[in-house]
Order: structure tokens, then C-alpha cells, then sequence
């Protein structure tokens, strides 16, 4: 899946002569930025990030989430799938166990398009 | 209504002695980040924004909104409600129309919470 965070920051740039404003967002790039900030509207998702991010080694193995968040398996797995789908998180599956960590930029990135809306 | 946004970074300060990692977000706090995430999961949300961010005059009329965004007015003013409780927009009420500006600082406060997980 592309991740929803390769986005161009809004410009007038490949754009209709007769876009009613075109310094503006547009509909599809709305659209895409839209889902990137769904997959963090949710506190579970917050604290997995937080979590993962807070590990000394970078990455945080599934079986050791569901305890501090006090949620079942495969609701954590759920949440991470969505992280993972929106390009926050990345998963590597080593034996038994997924592993997951940040995805390098990619908090800051959401940070950006926050500046260029 | 007390803004999402007035929040602290995540520290290990006033916490309890047993937490499973103090130094990851908490439940509440994550709930409060989360519901500005919400507020910036939508559209026709970051269409608003984007719209009254390129304003020349740094505020937006409600009158002037629905038109780019193909929505009707209720539906657009819903949206600016969620926007201005979530502490986003400001909205000032001048005869008949309300007007709306970006709360200064707020998006470069959402950006920092990026940075504070």
C-alpha cells in the first residue's frame, strides 16, 4: 500500500485553471493527509507509538504491548496494522514474534504537513 | 470548554510509583491529544483550515465557506464547531456572520505533541 504520507505540500502547481482558490488544500490531497491524522485519533494508537518509540532498542516486540495498555492481542494488533498502513510504524516479523518501530521522519513529516496547509 | 491543546509534553512527573513505563504517554493524556487528531481527521476539516489559513485578511465568513467546499452551510458549520473546540479556529460573531481565524500558534502546538509522544 502507498503510504498515505508520500504527499507534495499544497501548491498551485498541476492544478485546473479554474480551481476556485488554488493556494488551498485540495480535495485529494485532503483526503490523503485526512488518513494519516485518523490512524493518530485514537489514544490506544498514541500510547503504542509513545511506547515504541520510548524503547531503548527501537522497536517493541507485540507480545510485550498488550500489558501496559491493558488490551487484548488482537486488539493491539488492529491498532498496529492501522499505524502500520498509515506509514508511522514499520513491522518485522522475526520468528515467532512482529517487531515494530518508527518509521524514521515520519512523525516529522506528519509535523510538516501540518505547516503546509 | 478547557482547549485539547493546553497540554504538557510527556514527562515522568506526578505519576504514580508503579506505572508500566513512566516515561511513555499516559490513558488521559493520550485521550486529549487524541481528540485534536480527531478534529484534523477529516477533509473537509483540513479544507477549512487550509481556506482560512490563505485568507489575506487572516479570517474566513461563514457566508464565504460552503461555496469552494461544495457542502451545505449546517454541514460547514459543523465542521467549524468540531474545529473550534478542538482549539484550532477562533470565532467571532459580527452582525450577522461568524467569522473564523486559526487560534495563532495551535497547528505548531499539534505539531509539537509529534514530537513529545
Amino acid at each position: 500500500m502507498t503510504s498515505p504520507l508520500t504527499l507534495e505540500p499544497a501548491t498551485t502547481a498541476d492544478r485546473g485553471c479554474c480551481a476556485p482558490d488554488a493556494a488551498t488544500l485540495d480535495a485529494e490531497d485532503a483526503k490523503q493527509r485526512a488518513l494519516v491524522f485518523k490512524a493518530l485519533a485514537d489514544p490506544n494508537r498514541l500510547r503504542l507509538l509513545s511506547i515504541v518509540k520510548a524503547s531503548s532498542t527501537g522497536e517493541a516486540c507485540v507480545c510485550d504491548l498488550p500489558g501496559p495498555l491493558e488490551l487484548s492481542q488482537p486488539t493491539v494488533s488492529h491498532h498496529l496494522k492501522v499505524l502500520v498502513e498509515a506509514g508511522l510504524l514499520h513491522r518485522e516479523k522475526r520468528g515467532t514474534w512482529a517487531y515494530f518501530s518508527l518509521v524514521p521522519g515520519a512523525l516529522d513529516e506528519v509535523a510538516a504537513t501540518l505547516a503546509t496547509l
